[in-house]
């Protein structure tokens, strides 16, 4: 087993089975990341010592014959907007730095240590989740794994180049409007986007709550899967997840790669198929090549969609940090401070106009679903632009780098639909992820796609040795 | 029976049993109305045609043995903003006034109708609803039939003065902020604005959508009853009232007024005992003295309550009528004009934040109800203003009149509360209200309380003969 490699099912299956012990994979995990984080700048805490104490405890239970969960011995890390009990939740910011430590665990993270997972550190982000680059100006850039010259996309940016670059299997990461999505793209790894409200979302520090979703940054689908067995629940912390979400099992042994026969899939268009990189279109054909897809759908308005998502987003954000934009201006990151001061001088008529439209649209894409079981659509418009780089052409206009990676993610995350980014095998070239994107609580069907794509060797993680 | 003063369970009671016919009702009416209406301007609209063709077919309903509903020849009439078949639903403007005229009637309409009931109008209001002085600019004052020189109140003006008037028994009205209770307070009669999203809405231009509700003015308790349960149901056409309204009907003969045993009945205190005239404040105590209430409850930030109530009705109202706003502000009443200008100013941040409160507030007063069953409030802070008087003094402080009658109404709409503003049977001086509250779908409690008061003479309609 290379460590730098496996995935999580690989390492508690070698765990459980006392091939090696939970303690010895986190001291090789903690090597691995003393090795690498120099030049990724992944992490901004690590938790040696609990790490340490938590796999020592792993290795008792299996010792005294205790079952010792299904992901027994797995080091994961998370973005630092999670409450880790003792820790200051930085939310990439210095503001909140002044914090005193979190009284407790979030809901994601005790549920992941309860399965048996060690938690290693927390992760490098956008200030506040604002932004889909990850060159943190407190904190420093996050560094893309297969050219360290170039961002890993953001807000999750640690969290998937700590997945890429070889340093754990498992993060958790947060998105708002392609957070998860653009830097699993970029990064080569899967990066799931759950339906809006399926994970509990409690103890993690929120942007635009009617937005924000938690998920996973994972190398293999069963990853995606088992992870998504053990945070799902409901949670009496979380009042979105405590009303709506169903619980369904997903079951990594049930993901059949054969079984995707009946499903209607899709090829999103127009809006989907237009201001990208011709790469970017290319993986997207792939995938429906291989899927038998042939039929084009129109998510319609979906660039309005997206002006939606902008100025609700900004609206919220700005509404949250209002007292500190009115104190400490001078504190904000230069690049996310601009934008939550213009969120807040956006009239309310425009904000109420969104969320207006924002039904319209919901009930017409719940239509195309009537229709379709899955849609294919590019998660990035392009590969990991460099750091510093300001601005991208694309379809022969120059636009600015830092607010759109997320133009593919947006419209789908504004409706909480759920959707994964899957890492597409390149040859040649840095890495790119296409959405597959599902109804509300159909993950399951999300995954069985996946599965199957990934049978066929068509997607896979691509992770830096 | 004097049919000026007659209430609508007197009125069905007599044509049913053919003690006089729905067209003898239909035709004195419609008299009174051209009497009458000049010195109060209550009706924009009179349906005589139609009033008499459908009192016509109650009576040959009767005739051949049929059962003619339980409000058969009752007439009523509608805030201008209910949908008539075949009449344009003004909603109190100049710019409405130019749509095509409506091609059915509102679902509450609808529903008395089929009960028998005799639809003879449309009624006056403020401009979009955006007032509590019915002081319209395009369509005239509405003059309080108690005294020709005050107002009615508002929004719903044309609708509480139509009742006491003397005109018919029983009217339409909206209320987002109070529409319905300080006219009827400030007239004199029963104003009901039940539970947020209990009657369809379906067919009434709306304001400030997740404050409108639509209610009744009438001059019993017993109309309270029976037009409520004609008006309750689920409604396809109104998506609020489908999705969370119970349908328990109250049954008029099941209000016994011995029956409040048991019920625990507060007075609201602190924000509800400043800021009004003493005589204001005293019928509240009468009417506590009567039910033996001692207890006094605080609701607590009312004051915040009613700034978000201003905050959110100004921002939804704004982006309604938005696109107006900016090609023809010169139609718009001057008084409601300069309030959604400024409500189309406010910042996006104020409305989340209001929003943000107002969720707070709910949990808080949700939890008052944990321990009492009712809570009395004066509805006014003063009798009626005289029509074109821009302040009032209270407390020692001037205020505005249009916006300020609301003060004691708006923070209780504002989290959808059923209220019943019930008339004070005063010997001397002009009629006061005072509100029954209670949790959400209570009306029932509402409902024999108010029947306890009227029996002991407490409370009475005063409607002028």
């Amino acid at each position: 087993m290379n460590l730098n490699l496996a995935d999580a099912v690989t390492i508690a299956t070698a765990v459980r089975a006392q091939q090696v012990s939970a303690v010895e994979v986190a001291i090789a995990t903690l090597d691995r990341i003393t090795a690498r984080n120099p030049a990724l700048n992944c992490f901004t805490t690590v938790t040696t010592e609990t790490a340490l104490a938590d796999a020592a405890k792993i290795d008792r239970a299996i010792a005294s014959g205790q079952d010792p969960g299904v992901l027994a011995g797995v080091p994961f890390a998370v973005k630092n907007l999670f409450d880790i009990a003792g820790i200051t939740t930085l939310a990439g910011s210095k503001i909140n730095a002044e914090n005193p430590p979190a009284s407790r665990d979030a809901t994601a993270i005790a549920k992941l240590k309860q399965a048996g997972a060690i938690l290693v550190g927390a992760l490098n982000m956008d200030e506040y989740a604002y932004g889909f680059v990850t060159e943190n100006a407190h904190y420093g850039a996050t560094h893309n794994p297969h050219d360290t010259n170039r961002i890993a996309g953001g807000s999750s940016g640690g969290s998937a180049a700590a997945v890429a670059g070889g340093m754990v299997p498992l993060t958790l990461g947060s998105d708002t409007n392609g957070s998860i999505r653009v830097p699993a793209a970029l990064c080569g790894v899967y990066g799931l986007k759950p339906t809006y409200g399926r994970l509990s979302r409690a103890g993690a520090f929120l942007f635009a709550s009617s937005f924000d979703h938690i998920g996973t940054f994972t190398r293999s689908v069963r990853d995606v899967a088992i992870a998504f067995d053990v945070l799902q629940g409901w949670d009496s912390r979380d009042p979105v997840c405590t009303q709506r979400s169903p619980v369904e099992t997903l079951h990594v042994t049930s993901l059949q790669p054969d079984n995707i026969d009946g499903l209607r899939i899709a090829i999103a268009e127009d809006y989907f198929r237009t201001g990208a990189e011709p790469e970017a279109l290319a993986v997207v054909e792939r995938v429906a090549q291989v899927l038998g897809a042939t039929q084009y759908v129109t998510i319609p308005e979906a660039h309005r969609a997206r002006a939606a998502a902008f100025i609700i987003t900004a609206c919220e954000g700005a509404n949250l940090h209002l007292a500190n934009l009115r104190s400490r201006l001078e504190d904000f990151d230069p690049a996310t401070r601009d934008r939550f001061l213009a969120g807040a001088m956006i009239p309310a008529s425009w904000y109420i106009q969104a969320q207006r439209f924002r039904r319209w649209f919901r009930d017409r894409v719940r239509a195309i679903f009537q229709h379709v079981d899955l849609i294919l659509a590019p998660t990035t418009p392009c590969v990991a632009p460099f750091i510093g780089q300001q601005t991208i052409q694309l379809d022969g206009r120059e636009i600015l780098v830092r607010p759109h990676l997320g133009l593919f993610t947006q419209p789908l995350s504004f409706i909480g639909l759920p959707v994964l980014s899957v890492p597409i095998a390149r040859s040649n070239g840095l890495p790119l992820g296409v959405q597959l994107i599902a109804a509300p609580y159909n993950e399951g069907k999300i995954l069985q796609v996946a599965a199957m794509l990934e049978a066929e060797g068509v997607i896979a993680a691509s992770v830096v040795d």
